[in-house]
């Protein structure tokens, strides 16, 4: 996970530009501050708080400024900008939902989950009865099938905040299919939550049984209310509507079924619905990123997120020329599959204006496309602005201005 | 990371006992509750909450029942008795102060690190020139020295609450070091936080140059005041103390120095003080655990969490009746070197009374000790009650009752 051997020696190299751009002033030992004692008892003991200096937070996305403006969907985007590692904080996840402003206040107590339909043995279960069950952790992103760049757009909180990874707690649902006994014929499953529209998704029984998981917990603690507490079903690299929210049943069907969650998916095909369910390959740069601000030439550690609903990242590349040249940025870590992974690339700006873009490669050989290509996809004539509709997996490029600002350079 | 395929098995030929304990009703659809609206749109929008209906907090240590009872250290325990995965939620990280309930109210713009001593280049940082470096992101537990059981405890909040696990990001101590230039005969390095009594720690070069991190970044956010915003110096396995909150000082010298953290440590040489400082091999069962209740015989999953300093976990052991015989456990996800690595076993209660109890090996062979072995250590006489002092890394046992109490075993 640290730095390879080349590259701390390529950063040493650097040492005297690394000096003279962090301003190194003269040694002074009184640098501390008056110290003060910024917490009461409950905040010290009970459930710590973060700094009042640390501002960071969501953003409602698409421009909508509050649930009430519209009647239908209201998104809120994670502050990318300042993300470190891979884990979102939970009061930090980006939020999806399919009806304004509404989060169920849901008693986990009176919480239950239903598996029926085309199985042997329909059941109920509650949540302690669920905790009581075989689970698993993994690390997995989700994102909004509608998170995607456009040239209005200027921060990265707004051109892909609407993606999140968390360390995820629950059941394999394939445990509960399997204790249920699927029928014959039982191909693709329908899941509701506790939504006005109940939120209901139908997903193939393949990826049923595969990797969904029936989430109970999130970053070491309860799922939090807007990811669906108590119950959240997770889909595993597939586009996050199909991840319902305060789960409450799962029928087991033998066709695809229209759902209000559908947006037009008429796929009733699993392998064909699977594949346009799946996310990515994808990354961005969140460090330099737009509205950004460089203080001055010298030495950067670019950094920034890669993710694929294929599986696991296993190349990122950066070019620090606008496409033109790439070179390898490091990954960082365990690139866990169908998770964020995060990348990062030592680098020395010279001061000129120049575009960063980085292209991410998953373990299948999927390579994130340049918007070129998804422009050619959709017939848009060259250098025409355009809106990607659908998954949008294009690289995002930012170009640094001579006065160190940062642009989103899509035209 | 899922269940192995025999696991899944062996659960599944379990299944009648399953749907039995479990409580399967007949199936009745309607079941969701009157849904609301929770949120008003601050906490919908900016940084979410978790549910109203979350009740898990940290509880003050060591029967102290607040930071004014007494001048000195106050510590606040993790609740391990409600934890999955491995990380633990910031706001829910276990806190050790020196200084009663001191949290300074750092303002991140004016904070400045010094490296300076026996060094050619003295340095003196700002936050914003760290956070241009190279950075690392990795998953460390850190645990105070004193989280120790004893049979006056109750609950695992009580016996283990001092230990949590976080992905931890920032700059390794290493590049800083080698950017200052380490002068012949720096052998150790003082860390010093902005605390009321300086909160150093010496800390031998040979560690400081291994796997040392200076970090901003916690949980994917700033790290936070109680854990030291805005700059945590990670001493990864090593006794909590080391690793210097609010860190603003590193200077390099040529030995040991006695600091008010020390409580005793005395050990000169490098090698020997590195040995004493290092945390494990230890683990602990979650669930069930002390104080908890279970519902009636049947299946359950046992959990926990085992971690060393000396490395990563390589082996999880389970025994479900008093040590006389031990099983495999499944280790989950990856074990990560000097993090919390959850395990879990599948098991069946058979209604009578039993003992259960974990054991850990790490990847150097060091296997967690048995009580026995360290009153044996301390020449405490066979069946007499006793306080471990120093580090504690004896196994846990908790005694189930045929009615289902989960109480702590240790005599």
């Amino acid at each position: 996970m640290g730095l390879k051997r080349s590259d701390r020696r390529e950063f040493l190299k650097r040492g005297a530009a690394l000096a003279g751009g962090l301003g190194v002033a003269a040694v002074k030992p009184a640098m501390g501050q008056t110290p003060g004692n910024i917490l009461g008892t409950d905040e010290l003991v009970g459930y710590g708080k973060r700094s009042r200096f640390v501002k960071s937070v969501r953003i409602p996305h698409g421009g909508r400024p509050s649930p009430d403006a519209f009647g239908l969907d209201f998104h809120i985007a994670a502050p990318l900008q300042d993300s470190v590692g891979v884990i979102t904080p939970s009061s930090l996840h980006y939020m999806g939902t399919t009806r304004g402003s509404f989060v169920p206040d849901i008693n986990p107590a009176e919480h239950r989950l239903m598996i029926h339909g085309m199985v042997d043995r329909p059941l109920i279960f509650t949540m302690d009865e669920l905790k009581r069950l075989p689970s698993v952790t993994r690390l997995h992103f989700i994102e909004c099938a509608g998170n995607r760049s456009s040239s209005r757009k200027t921060t990265v909180q707004e051109t892909h905040g609407m993606t999140s990874c968390a360390e995820w707690t629950g059941v394999l649902l394939s445990t509960l299919l399997k204790e249920a006994g699927v029928q014959d014929g039982g191909s693709w499953i329908v899941a509701e939550g506790v939504e006005e529209v109940k939120g209901a998704s139908s997903i193939p029984m393949a990826k049923a049984m595969e990797d969904c998981l029936l989430c109970y917990g999130m970053n070491g603690e309860a799922v939090r209310p807007q990811q669906g507490f108590p119950l959240r079903l997770l889909v595993p690299g597939f586009e996050g509507i199909l991840s319902v929210k305060w789960l409450r049943r799962i029928k087991v069907v033998d066709r695809f079924y229209m759902t209000y969650n559908d947006y037009g998916n008429l796929s009733q095909d699993a392998d064909d619905a699977a594949l346009k369910m799946q996310i990515g390959p994808k990354s961005v740069i969140t460090y330099p990123s737009g509205g950004q601000q460089l203080p001055g030439r010298g030495f950067y550690q670019i950094s920034g997120l890669a993710w694929s609903g294929g599986g696991a990242v296993s190349r990122v590349e950066i070019s620090t020329d606008g496409g033109r040249s790439w070179t390898d940025a490091d990954i960082r870590g365990t690139a866990h599959p169908m998770a964020h992974t995060r990348f990062s690339y030592n680098w020395n700006w010279d001061g000129s204006e120049c575009e960063l873009q980085s292209r991410c490669t998953d373990e299948l050989g999927s390579i994130q496309s340049s918007r070129a290509q998804i422009a050619e996809f959709w017939n848009v004539p060259p250098g025409q602005p355009f809106r990607v509709r659908g998954h949008d997996n294009s690289i995002q490029p930012w170009r640094i201005d001579r006065d160190g600002s940062v642009h989103n350079a899509i035209s």
